[in-house]
């Protein structure tokens, strides 16, 4: 028997139950690994209440992330060994895999040895973050030297990665948050300039800083009403990215802009990238480098039990924390 | 002397005065043209009321298109003689110059020898269209046989353009229009499908055509509060293409839709074909070899005279017509 994360119904954090299930037997491509530690995501928020990009089966489990040691392989996976010290590469549909437990079966194509300098909990909490980031700025806008970077909601763990990706690729950096409590954090995470959106003329300071040309890449997270301040600090034919929908209300696009500047929008998620074998392997290569040369390093905002799952979401959802929530098993 | 359109301020087509002034002196690389027929674009309607992707400076002309008979060539210009029927390529500032006059100057790099099949009408009113058609679809998109293009307001010259240019290049067609009106129209003119979105489910209807793959493109001059739907009524990974911004009110984007199914949002004008020397001369030589081969044709809705322009920018403004509208001068 192991303890899993289950949930029945959408809802708050508290549909969230601790389910004593045996663990099914093993498919040949799949891997059992006990976990150690959980990287938290808002992904596992918004597949919580069922207004993820894809619909819940219920009872269903949930989770992307983890890291820990393998338990058992099946027939034909080849490339790793009981033992081994692995993550979990998020690659899947939560309805089919989950990480939310004590114990896990996953696809073999989804689990890696991470860097050895990394713990559990550091390795538990890269790959979303990162692979998501390395895929809208290296491998499809194709981010480097001397390119501006607009990052909204820095502070979050994708927003982090972004920063340090785009740093690696000698890019510069202007992180957005909200108010001047972060700037200190911010710059030293690595942002080249830090902009409080609710103290300062976003547009206008993104134009002094690039002398008018604006940024090539915006890549957000919360779409809203400033959506379009973010197109209209963007540079002439520049890409915005968005990734996520943390705001609330709607978000319109200014047409004459768009008309004016041809950018270009695009909606982002880490599937594109990892969804596809050589594309995935590029990009856990591209990380494994970053964190081998120094320039890519875990950002984690707080750690938790795995019997604190409850809190942790609504720790999550509070949207203060400064990089990524992982839980300990 | 010549008679010439000129505006001192913004507003209702009554700004638009005729006004007798001398024609300048030609600059070296500046061709002189009596006009015998001007194309009537949205462009030059926004432009009037200073809305347009750059701002007026008064007293202004306006006007994109032209057809004429070469009247004096510059020192420099060397592929035109007098003489010769020519039409004029939206490429330029309506700041610097303009085609509402019964002679007017344009730079050489704008004057081209149209296809010798056409009349000064239908000269007059192809390029617009047919250009920025071609730049989306054609230069960008990359439509081809089998792909499914989605051309909202599609009675709108450049809509029947895209009709035209996505046949050419073997795609399939569906045409938006609000009602049944215009529905048999729209099929002679090569619509493959017709819906008229106020009497049918958009995404419904795209979806049962294209056996619920959707649409790889979508060529919109609206936007607006339906603008979801266009986004829901495309492929995985499709592209919208913004090139006008009919509707008054704001355009939402669908933010989960966008991070499921990754589109492209595009901003899109002629310019970016037209303002570049080897693109511009590319799209001209395929326009006229859609022409050659019957593949392209002209569609005017209506024909004015040139003392009638208050009456035609009315006109244009009531969204009712069916192709190009052309002054005689």
């Amino acid at each position: 028997m192991t303890r899993s994360i289950l949930f029945s119904k959408a809802g708050d954090p508290e549909v969230l139950e601790f389910v004593d299930t045996p663990l099914r037997a093993l498919a040949a491509n799949e891997v059992h690994i006990k976990v150690k530690a959980i990287g938290i995501n808002r992904a596992e928020s918004m597949w919580r209440t069922d207004v993820y990009i894809e619909p819940v089966t219920f009872p269903a489990g949930l989770g992307y992330e983890a890291a820990g040691i393998v338990q058992a392989i099946g027939a034909e996976v080849s490339d790793l060994a009981v033992g081994d010290a692995v993550s979990v590469i998020p690659s899947f549909s939560q309805n089919q895999y989950h990480t939310y437990g004590e114990e896990i079966v996953m696809p073999a194509y989804a689990v890696v040895k991470h860097p050895e300098s990394l713990t559990f909990e550091e390795a538990s909490s890269i790959w979303m973050m990162f692979i998501t980031a390395y895929g809208a700025l290296i491998e499809d806008a194709k981010v480097g030297k001397g390119d501006v970077v607009l990052i909204p909601a820095a502070s979050s763990s994708v927003g982090l990665a972004a920063i340090q990706i785009a740093n690696y690729a000698g890019a510069t950096t202007i992180a957005l948050t909200r108010t001047s409590a972060k700037r200190s954090q911010l710059l030293e995470a690595g942002a080249t300039h830090v902009i409080a959106t609710q103290e300062a003329d976003l547009v206008a300071e993104v134009m002094r800083i690039t002398d008018n040309q604006g940024a090539k890449v915006v890549f957000d997270p919360v779409g809203g009403s400033d959506f379009p301040k973010l197109i209209s600090a963007l540079a002439f034919q520049g890409i915005a990215y968005i990734y996520g929908a943390l705001a609330d209300e709607d978000t319109p696009i200014p047409v004459l802009t768009m008309i004016a500047k041809m950018p270009t929008i695009k909606g982002h998620n880490i599937w594109l990238t990892t969804g596809d074998e050589t594309r995935r392997k590029a990009a856990v290569e591209y990380v494994n480098e970053g964190f081998a040369s120094g320039h890519l390093r875990p950002v984690i905002d707080r750690t938790f039990e795995f019997s604190q799952m409850i809190d942790v979401h609504r720790y999550l959802e509070n949207n203060g924390q400064f990089g990524k929530i992982v839980v300990k098993v």
